[in-house]
């Protein structure tokens, strides 16, 4: 027997902006075969530097409410009040029917909708900050937001992490390395589980059990 | 922050006798800090090298009954129709209270007792041999058997595989390395869960969410 068939998972890594989740996620793909990213789709303008197709899809609040009403997004949410984020649907399914994992880059809102969405496939890794004056301190060095902006970012990361408990691990970014290290452990791990592995009841066959 | 206080927990690694189960165990003994074996009670007598309080403790049926009545076994089975096996309480409670995880090489009416009587606090990881072909050779090459107590064992190993959906992963046991590679996530995976995290609420409040 040379290994089980198994679905794809969706792993989703979560944590207040600023906190590092990025880095990880950077480091993730790097590392891990088998992973690609779900690119979101947003209504909120570029920053400098973020492309089009890779950071997110960029576009207007016309094209998500088509999206909306064509039933193309997995989840979707609208952060603050203003900008909506979500997920579309097509190319994850299409990973997950292949085996192939995706790494998700999503709030709290966007994880509870996955995992209505896709029960069984979610794994949710949440990223504490070690603390907040260090979490505001990194938020302001970006240098691109105004002191308003900065409060109401820390307000919700407050109450981003509020919801950690949601998640199925938690673990606390002390240590980029250290970090990758476990979320990578958390994705092996997942990759074992029973409930993923489709094709055990062909691979007792084969055994003769 | 500093980390989030946790639970200890019981990582129980089962599969069929002769497929390798030890050989894993001793090389995550050797390699996780934290973790310690629980040691089975057992009626059968001990082989050549077997030590006793090292590999089992040796009692007599007699022990063994006055054990059971005084619920001194968190979990315990008659193997066979012969031999019992069973796993003393007080130590593993102990552990688990301390925050240290426990490793467990029992079998699948073990690991279903062991999940009743520790609800949540259990891992199952199930290895399966590539072959049955290869385990029936390696049962033979010990050469301390009868022929009619390989094929008692083989029919045992089949009855064993036959329960492996039960556990919460399933892995191939084709190479020790890889193996004990991923028992360890497994166990990373584990110790980062949010419902063993005790200590969250603590540590929520300490970064002042």
């Amino acid at each position: 027997m040379k290994g089980i068939g198994r679905k794809g998972l969706c792993l989703v890594l979560a944590g207040p902006s600023g906190g590092g989740k990025t880095t990880v996620a950077r480091a993730l793909l790097q590392r891990e075969g088998g992973l690609t990213l779900s690119v979101s789709v947003t209504t909120r303008p570029a920053r400098p530097g973020e492309q089009d197709g890779v950071d997110y899809y960029f576009c207007d609040e016309d094209a998500f409410a088509r999206m909306l009403a064509g039933d193309e997004l997995l989840e979707w949410a609208r952060v603050l009040g203003r900008h909506c984020y979500g997920t579309p649907r097509g190319q994850v399914l299409a990973a997950l029917s292949e085996g192939r994992d995706v790494l998700f880059d999503i709030d709290w809102q966007g994880f509870r909708s996955l995992r209505t969405a896709l029960p069984g496939d979610v794994v949710g890794v949440f990223l504490v900050p070690p603390s907040l004056p260090a979490l505001e301190a990194r938020l302001t060095a970006r240098g691109d937001e105004s002191p308003a902006e900065i409060a109401r970012r820390m307000a919700r990361a407050r109450d981003e992490i509020a919801h950690c408990a949601e998640f199925d691990h938690v673990i606390v970014n002390d240590s980029l390395e250290h970090t990758v290290d476990l979320v990578r452990a958390i994705l092996s791990a997942a990759r074992t589980a029973t409930v993923r592995l489709s094709g055990l009841p062909e691979a007792l066959a084969e055994l003769g059990v």
